[in-house]
This record gives C-alpha cells, structure tokens and sequence, in this order.
C-alpha cells in the first residue's frame, strides 16, 4: 500500500517544472562533453581517491579524457554502494541508452563513444534541460563575472561573495575588484563603492541571490567603520603580510556590508554555513574540504536582528545542525530553510532533515532542494533522489501517520519543491 | 500488518487515565473561554508571524479576541503543514464540532461561535479532564504563588525556579521573595531562611517537583559560602547594577542550595536544559527564545554526583543532546529522561529520541511525556501525537524487529506514559 | 513483502564465518563459567544499580557467584527493555535451553545450573566459537602481555595503548614497561626503544592492530623532541607529581610516536574516540564512564593528513559524530568506519549510523561491527543483532528504494560484515 502511494505521489511530483536555486552551472558550456566531464565531478574523484586510486593516476593535467575514463573506472567498484555512483548510472541510462547496472572496464568504452556522440548535438543542453524539466537554474557567479553571453533568464546570475569577504588579501582578487567595478580601491570608501558597481551591475543582469560559504567558527559581528578602515587599509598595503586580525575585522565588516547591499538591492543572502576548507591537503581538486559539526546558529543572532528585511536562504553542511536550522526558520520571519548540502545531501539525513523541516518550519519558507550541480546532467538524478525521498515522507508521514488525503500531500510537495523558489527569489 | 497493530497497541493506550506532568496550566482558569485563546498560544502567533503576520497586527494589546482570530486565520495558510496546526484542528474537531480539515477565514466565525458556547458551560474544564483521560496535572507555579483556591490534588503544585536563580537582582524580585517568605532577607543566610519558608509551604501544599530552565552554557558547581556572602550582598544592594560575575556566582550557589533543599524536602528536581532567551527580540510573546545546541550533560557530572539522593527529571531541547541523555540516565541511579521538550517536541524528533531512551535506559527511568500546555484542551492532541508515535515504535522495533508479544510492548507503553509518574513523583 | 525480503538477506549473511575485530576476551579463559560470569557484564549491573540496586550488594568482594546471580535477577525487572537484556535471553536460549521469554528470581536457578554443566564440558569455548561461526577474534591485550599460552592465529593479538598514553606516571605503568621491554627506560630514547621491543614482540606474535581510546578534548600534535625529553623526564622523576602539562606533552608526544610506529611495524591504529573516564565515580566496576559529544575529527587532521601510510579505523562514542565520521572517510584514504561502539551500540542509533555510512563511504572502508565483548558467549547475540539491522537497512534503502536485487544487496552485505576485516588487518 505504502509503495504504490508514494509512487502516485511521486508521480505527481514529477509532472512539475522547476527552478534549481542553486548550482555551479558554467552557462557558456553548461552540459558535459563526454563521459570524462561526468566523471571528473569531485565526488567520483575524492572517492575513488579514498578507496584506493592515487591522485597522479587520475589528475595528471595531461591526461586526455578517454584515458582518465579509463583510469577511473577501475576504481568505482568500491563506491557502488554510495549514492553517488547511482546518480552516474541514472545519467548513463537516461542519457546515453546504457543497459547495465554498472560501470566497468568492459562497458566503459561503449558508454564513453555514446556520451561523446549524445554530446556533440548542437541542442543537447537544451535536451538535457527539457528531459529534466529544469525551466532555469541559478549560477554562482564570481564577482568580477561580466554576466555577457547567455540568457540570464534562463542561466539566473547569482553574485558568489567567499573572495571578497575571505581573500581579499590574496594576490589578485583586489586587482580583479578594480577591473570589474572601475573604481580604484584604496580604502574601505572606495572599496564600498566598487561593491555598489557590482551590486547595480548583477542586479540589472537579473541576478536573484547573493551567495556565500562560510566556516564553522564564522560569527558575523558589526564593526565599527574606523576598526574597518585600519583593517582594509592594511590588507590593501600588506597583502597576505597583513595580520591575521586584520583579516579578519575586514571579514567581519565586509560580510556585514554585503547584507546592508542586500538589503539596499532586495537579494536575498544565502549563507552556506559550516565547511573547512583544505582539511585533507593532499586531496583531489574539490575534494579537501571538511567541517567540524560543532556549529550553532546562535552565532548568527545579531545578524538575524540586525537584517529584518533581509532574507537568509540558509544551508547548513552537518546534519546535526539541522534541528537548529529548523527552529531558526520557525522563529525568525527572515531565516529559510535551504536545500540538503554537500555531506548532507544523501538519502537517510535527507529523510531525516526534511522530515523534521516539514513538521515545524512554515511550508512558505523551506526551498526544498537544489542540485549544486557542475554539469547539466546531474539535476535529473539528484532531484530524482530527492523527490523519491519527498514521495516517503509525504507518504508516510502526512498520508498515513497523520490521514492527510493525497492532493494535500503533493499540494504541499509542490510547494517545497517548485513555488517557494518563484516567491523566495523573485525575478 | 503493521497499521492494524499500531492501532492495537493506540487502543491499549489510549483505555489509561494518565497524570501529566508538566504544563503552565492557571489552575483559576485552566480551559479556553474561546478559540482567541488556542490561538493565542504562542506556537501560532509565533509560526504566523514567522510567516508573515506583523507583529503589531496580531499582539495589539486592545485587540479583542474576536478580531484576533480574523486576524490570525488569515496568516495560517503557511502553517497548515506543521505539527503545531494538527493539534489546532484536532481540537476543534474533538471539542467543538468542527468537521472542516482547515480553519479559514470563511468557518472561523462558526469555529468561534461554538468555541464560545462550549467553553461558557460551568464544568467545562472537567469536561475536557474527563475527554482527555487526565487524572490531574502539574502546574508550574511562581515561587511567590500562595497556593490557594484549587483542588491540589487535581492541579499539583511545582515550584518553579527560574526567578530565584538568574533574575534575584531584578527590580521587585526580592520584594516578592521578602513578602511570600516573611523573612526580611539580606543576606546569605536570610535567603536561605526565605527559601526554606516556600520549601515548607510547597511541600505543605501538595508540591510533587522543584523546576527550573537552564540556558546551555550553565554548568552547575559548589560555591564557596564566602563568595556566595559577597554575591548576594551586592545583589541586595546593586540590583541591576551589581556586576555579571556575582550574578553568576549567586546563581550558581542559589542553584545548589535549591538541589540540596530538595535533598531535604524530598522533590524530584526538573531540569529542562538548553535555552536561550531572548534570541529574537523583535519577536511575538514567548516567541523570541531559541537555542545553541553545543551543550553536553557533562556539565552536571559534580551536580549528579553531589546529590545521589535527589531526582533529576532532565529534558533537553535539543535532539543532538538526546543520547547523551540516553546515556546518562542510562548510567546515573539519580538521572531520568522526561518528555519531548518545545522544539523537540515534534513527530519525527520524538520517534527517534523515544527509540534511543526505550532501547537502554530502565524503563521504570523515563517519563514519556508531559503535554507543557498552557491551556487544557491541548492535552489531548499532544498526548494522541505522542501515543500514536509510542505505538508506532512499539509495534515495529518490539513486535515485529524483536518479536516480543503485543502484551508485553503495550506494558512497557503503559510503564512510559502512565506508572512512572506516580513512581517518580511520589504523592 | 519486506519481511520476507528482510529475512532472505539476513539468511544469507547468517552462513557468513566471520572474525570479530575487536573484543576484550581473555584467551585463557574465554567463555564464561557460569550464568554469573554473563551477569556480571557491566551492562547488567549498571543498568540493575542505576535501576536501583545499591552497588555494595551487586558488587561485594566475596559474593559468590549463585548469591550474585540470585541477587542480580531481583533487579532486573526494569531492565527487560533493553537491548542488552535481549542479548542475555538470546545466549540463555541459544546455549542453555532456556524456553522462557523473561529470566526472573523463579527461573534462575535452573538457569544458573544448566550454565554450569553447560560450561563445564572441556571443549566449551570451541562450541561457543563454532555456534557463533566466529572464524577468529582480535583480543585488547595489554603492552606488557606476553602473548603466550594460546592460538593467536585464533585469538588474535591487539595492542592496547592507553596505559602508555595516558598513564605513563601512574606508579607501576613504568617499571610494567621496563620488565616487558627489558630496556632501562630513563629518558625519551630509551622509552622509544622499549616501544621498539613491545612492537617487535606484538608483530612477530602475529599483531593486527594497534589500539587507543581517548577522551573528547584530545587533539593530537607534533611535539618537539626537545618539549617530549622534558615532559617524559619529569614523568620519570615526579610520577604522580609530574605537572599536568607534562602529562599532556607527554601524552601528545606518545601518542604520535605510537603512530608512527603502526607506519613502520604496517599496522593498523584503531581510534576509539570521545571517552570521559569516572564520570561517575561511584558507581559500578566499568559503569563509571561517560562523554562530551562536543567533539569533532577535525581535532585529528594533523594526524590524518601527518600518516597517509597508515589505517586509522575509527569508532565514535556519540552518534551526533557519526556523520563527520562518514565525511571523512569519505575523504581521506586512511579513514576507515569501525563499528558501533558502547553507547551507540543499540539498534535505532546502528540503524541511522550504518545508514548514513552505507550511502557515502566507499564498502570497502567500512568495518561492519565488532562485538567488544568479555565473554565469548556474547558475539552470538550481538552479531547478531547487527545482522537484523543490516538485513533491514539493505532491504529497504537498497532493495526497495533503490531497486537493487537481493544478491547485489546481499554481496554489499558481506563485504561490510566479513570481508573488509581481512583487507584492512592483514594477517
């Protein structure tokens, strides 16, 4: 009974075109090439890496794709089990009319000259949207992004913040800043003008979020403008010289300076809270980051306060930060609930997750999922995943426990999952 | 299968009359005179105004209770998904003849007549006891409440704590403590006196716990009684103006000396661990507290060890604490775990808590629930919303993953939800 | 149909033989003697004292056995709950022909007695093991053991570590190091070279793992060889009297060598993580420990990232550090998952740790279970009891919601159960 009413509901979820809130789509080449571009996502090469494969063997910067499909595929069958290699065998079936179960020495040369041949049609991105009914998707665009030379109704700009607020001492990124905003940065006056010129120029582009990760021990305090200007003033003269303070007092007061933008502009910020980053040193590209999962929201009250008409798409990287998250949005009129990130985006804390979210947090503010997705291919299995983990709980949690009747069960699946994105972001 | 078991099991549960042992009932008015007053509770002005409602527009303080409700049903759309609206309908449906799934602006008016009705006939709040199977319950009462004028036997006192340990330096706070004691209180000693006079009365009065709330960095320890002299003194003297350190040093010998007088007036002492208050401070009445879930039961390791003779009745409010709970009631003879408290008091967070605390802690150890009501009609459906939970993980991890017979799982529910209470909190 | 799906899978992996990677049997005396020897497991008196048997009746110096058993089973009553008491009822029906449901004060003693002929036939421990289908088992044996006197094909050699981490100026730890080692340890260099002896003897008897426990707030770091002379001179010299801060150079610098030999002796170092040792200081013998869950494996990066040559398979005492656990062997290559350790060692908290593992580390870094067990009697019903939650997790997330076959789910099965224990302690 329970799985033929979750199918239906299912079913009903699957009918909707959506909106995917957050991915890093590249939008002048949006879709894999081949199989070498689907592989070569950082959850295939960490984890072959973790099981077994040797970093030179799978990331030497030569190596041609065919080749490093080769390579790869003999270290999947450790990862067969995870929900990962799932997500790459649905791309395989739904894509590229593969028939096995699994990827394999054996196979790997057909399913590669079939990615290569489905690749090369000049609409394919547009196929792959259609056959995922994906209406548009948001971008995480770097700050010095000219936003020029595609359809940003369809490829949505969303302004990605990390440099600014954590790099700006690095060589290059306030070089980049004068070049993209014009505006000679020479001291926190000028630094805010040249934050304006971005903001007016993602803003007229469309852009629909601001965005940004940040670590766990990340506590957002308002600084005082003459802390701030010593601080910005000397990360501009010092560079990575600058002392650690400084650093971080221009952190505190750039990320505070964004909200106000947001504010001023009506973006809403989405704080991406929790991640460490280079833990594993040694790792494949992407695949160094942690967390550590002692992290609370409370570290973000006077944020919260301070921004009423700001509102804070929030994503939380440990699960056990979830309850948290959940009571947050429950009680602040400005904090959602954001999607199911990274580490936490697998089936048994989803579940877990958006149970809890369901059951406490208003359904007008929980944006259900987003796919964080490189390549196009990937929004099809990973929302797939989450609907079927959303048909469950409806099912089970709404219908049966609590004698829901279907309709309102799929009326309030369409809801997480298709319009709190239209009325969260609007256009 | 396992649906007609579960309702077994539901059926069995549902035959006890029960004590509930903790609610914010006013035993001079414990029912709702209308609906005005279920929607007052602050789950739905709190969630509507999370939502949407301006704060301004649902708590004007000459707001009748008639345009109170026109007004909050038109915020309760966003809610209709949460935990906190299925006890709203469920009410309505038990007590007023409400047929419809949602309360909308077009049957409020009707919904409201009836509420009106119903509540205006003399033995209303028997009525609703007798509905809701309730032998009688804990209040939660003011250290300076006399006492008097109610059936105690029904409406058991409990001395609630929180003033005496973190607000004595609050204006009119000493006042109440010098006008309920009788004891001209000025220093140390005198406060003890104090505290000994509501110590005798409560007991006298039927009192069967002391309670208190704990924010989640407080870490009970012994005070000398040479720092605790100074703190008071400068409390007495400075109010609101005596230094955070003595605050803290008061409240931490006031703490202690509370656990030892329920040593000597043999009260289980409930502490419900893990709140921050105030965290929202624009928000609705009693909807501004929210939490920092890094906390751990170590922080009582010198308390539980101190007192081997007193009870511990511990809730925590946030589910990442719930094993250690688990554990330490598992572990410590004076240790016992106490309901689903406010945000872990939600279907998805109790089943999981539930199953941890029933798989290893004695059962003659945990207190299943306490409904924390302001008002009675609320029993009912949070009680069901608990019975119906205990009887899903009765019948599927006892029945049917451990094999035990339907007698035997529907004992131990009854020992959870009915014996302790009487076992735990002597008479 | 799932029930039926469930018990195929766990039909399959009962025929496994499998080796249990980690126990605290002692191979000269391996089964218990009698009913007494099992309840005399500390989860039954710490559950009995914490249900309120006073410890000096369970616990008497001279009690003899048939008094502790008739004494035990007075309190067990509030305990039959628990999974642990399903594990005592399980061996008293598998190896005792007990036919009833409950043990009780009318029962026992026929129980006690068949476990006295029962236990009495020579060859009992071989029955046990073979019942069990234990092909083979990892002792803890203690760095001066002299591994002698049994099979350490069968009962395999570990080297348990914390007396030297943590207990080095404990009187005795010292001069036990010296006889083992046959080195004069005065000094830093001549304490490594008597860790030299201790590796060589442990690796030339056929050592598969090196062990530690540690408490919450460890974090291991490089020490500098000029601090560790020091710190280890002032151990020698002071004992006891030592500072705290040379305890913990000490330590840190132990604990790092201890590491950097599992490099050079190629063997495994099993971390168990999160320990807070007495906690409880009067209670039962190994019913005194407890934990901070505040605890992250960020605290172990330096390490990680310090010994890429060696496996570290990790066990978390809390499950709220189950999914950081997860995470990073997820990414690291030396991170292995080990089992459910003590308090995270009941069926709902397996069932979502396993879970969460299962969807995101690679199978062949997941060491299933190890049953952690004094008494050879025990593996029976803990394997067992993990097998059932294999079963049904494999069943619904794999079978049902992934639409695997059985055989698929069944092979990933037994790769976490049996076969990983192999690959990752060679022999």
């Amino acid at each position: 009974m329970s799985l033929e009413l979750r199918n239906r509901i299912l079913n009903a979820l699957h009918a909707l075109w959506i909106v995917d809130p957050h991915t890093h789509i590249n939008p002048h080449a949006p879709a894999s090439t081949s199989l070498a571009d689907l592989l070569g996502y950082h959850y295939y090469t960490e984890l072959a890496h973790s099981a077994g494969a040797p970093k030179s063997e799978i990331e030497h910067p030569e190596l041609d794709p065919r080749t490093k499909v080769q390579r790869l595929v003999q270290y999947l069958r450790p990862l067969e089990n995870t929900i990962q290699y799932s997500w790459l065998i649905e791309i395989l079936r739904t894509y590229y009319g593969f028939e096995d179960e699994l990827l394999t020495p054996e196979n790997c040369e057909a399913a590669y000259e079939s990615s290569l041949h489905q690749a090369a049609a000049p609409d394919w991105a547009e196929q792959v949207l259609h056959r995922s009914k994906l209406e548009a998707l948001f971008l995480t665009n770097d700050f010095d992004d000219p936003l020029e030379g595609w359809d940003t109704s369809r490829y949505i700009p969303c302004l990605r913040t990390d440099d600014l607020v954590f790099h700006l001492r690095t060589p290059g990124v306030q070089e980049r800043l004068r070049v993209a905003s014009g505006v000679d940065v020479a001291n926190r006056e000028s630094l805010e003008q040249a934050l304006h010129v971005l903001f007016e120029r993602f803003k007229s582009r469309g852009a629909r979020a601001c965005a940004i990760s940040l670590p766990p021990d990340f506590q957002p305090v308002l600084t005082t403008a003459g802390r701030a200007d010593t601080a910005i003033e000397n990360l501009i003269q010092f560079g990575l010289d600058a002392a650690e303070s400084d650093q971080r007092a221009a952190a505190h007061y750039l990320f505070w300076t964004l909200a106000e933008l947001c504010r001023q502009y009506q973006l809403p910020f989405d704080l991406m809270i929790g991640v460490n980053r280079g833990v594993y040193s040694a790792g494949v590209y992407q695949g160094r980051d942690l967390y550590d999962s002692r992290v609370s929201l409370i570290q973000y009250k006077q944020l919260f306060n301070a921004f009423p008409e700001v509102t804070f798409p929030v994503s939380v990287l440990a699960s056990v930060t979830s309850q948290e998250l959940a009571s947050y949005a429950w009680i602040f009129p400005n904090v959602v609930t954001n999607g199911h990130w990274w580490y936490s985006n697998t089936p048994t804390l989803i579940e877990h997750d958006l149970s809890v979210r369901l059951e406490a947090v208003p359904c007008t503010k929980q944006i259900g999922y987003y796919s964080d997705m490189y390549k196009l291919e990937f929004a099809l299995p990973k929302f797939n995943m989450y609907k079927r983990i959303l048909a469950k709980v409806l099912a089970e949690r709404y219908v049966i426990d609590r004698g829901w009747s279907e309709d309102r069960a799929i009326a309030l699946g369409q809801t997480i999952l298709k319009s709190n994105t239209a009325r969260i972001f609007p256009g």
